[in-house]
């Protein structure tokens, strides 16, 4: 796919099973560090502190992988990321996973922002303007 | 859905995570946990030694979640589980998860038979006649 | 050891490795998983609501694990509990792994009563009165 | 301490918990992490294929961690890695963790070579000269 960002993560043994090869439920955890990289990339973070009470965070309300190889302890993936549909409030990014050059698996993730003000439930709200323009330039096509 | 299977969580401090809830990647844990609970029902499991150098085993090919709501720390969750398809070689199970009888999230998980023997890549085998008539009676209609 | 409680966890496959055993660091999310279930069946919790913006919790200031053994996968592991010492804040408790009754470990882990202020360091507190009888009852010689 | 190695992890939202801090089990993985990459430098894998049917690994059999601090969601923490103690089998790393140069943690942990041979218990078996050569030069003492 064409790649807005690339990333890449060695495979800690905490992470591997006794299958011998990485959990599957890490590939999921290796997309969000990946988004939160990327937010890092732009100059902010996932989690925004507004004001004492106030968070702005994106919580994600859809995930899925699918795995056609196997990583193993040590092992260097290189993660691509892009973004592929841009919302009003929500994101959607696509990641895929490389060992050696070679593609185990594929996923997206999609994710909302959200105000979390003091004992209240979240609310989604408009992505600011800055960061959409951001977001943007990193839009690619399937 | 209609249900083949139910089993239960306690959300333990460990999948929590800083916003206050359950870490998204654990509902892809439990999806395999309650994949795992529900073999050992049936009087197997899903590593099954066949000599010392074969075992029968099921990696996943796929899994994604819809996130709906969320859980907090020592919250009870109820997954209720379904086979949804059942092919030569390949099962998938679908999962509805519930605090409160709320429901919080849903999903899928697609598992392939596979033998692993010594030295070898993982090769997709047929279900075994018993294993899937066990598994026929749980296909439940979406 | 004298044991004031026993509770049961199963090894589940993202806990094991590619030594394909329990993962070391699970023996620590057990302790506290143990603590947790201690504190439910004396009919309070580790995160208590004191108001909105205050809550009674029981950070860790040590664990420690001795491993003589190891766990697999879909193993159930017997966990005994033990109170070593009561402080006028903190507790000391001790643990004993045991799988098919072969101990495979033993660990301690000292935590602090701790009141947690919004945008205030915690705060160590002494342990209720109520709370300090209960869990006197469960002290037990070393 | 003195310090043999430095190295570096970001704390990610996974490792998070309700409290809004690292969970303290990932102190142990990082420990686990750092020996890890202790190990890689020195040209070398805790994981030693030897033939196809015996391996060279260090299973832990103690481990202990003090918590002074803590760290948050994107803190990097700095690892500081001794090695305190060398035995003919066993090796026994100390570590320091710190997140803006403040400490929030110490922690010991002690290791066994061991030979794991098809079908047989994991035997402890004398550190390598050369690899014994390479750890002595990071004694350090307390």
């Amino acid at each position: 796919m064409n790649t807005a960002r690339t990333c890449s993560r060695r495979v800690e043994f905490r992470d591997t099973d006794a299958a011998g090869i990485m959990h599957f439920s890490t590939y999921f955890t290796y997309m969000e560090e990946a988004e939160h990289e990327l937010f890092r990339q732009l100059g902010t973070t996932v989690m925004q502190k507004v004001d004492n009470e106030t968070t702005i965070s994106w919580p994600r309300v859809a995930a899925e992988c699918q795995f056609r190889g196997s990583a193993r302890f040590e092992d260097e993936i290189e993660i691509k990321v892009a973004i592929r549909r841009l919302g009003k409030s929500s994101v959607t990014f696509a990641f895929e996973f490389f060992v050696d050059e070679g593609l185990i698996a594929t996923g997206t993730m999609t994710t909302v922002c959200c105000l979390f003000a003091k004992d209240q439930p979240p609310k989604s709200i408009p992505i600011s303007e800055p960061l959409r323009e951001q977001l943007s330039a990193l839009l690619v096509a399937e």
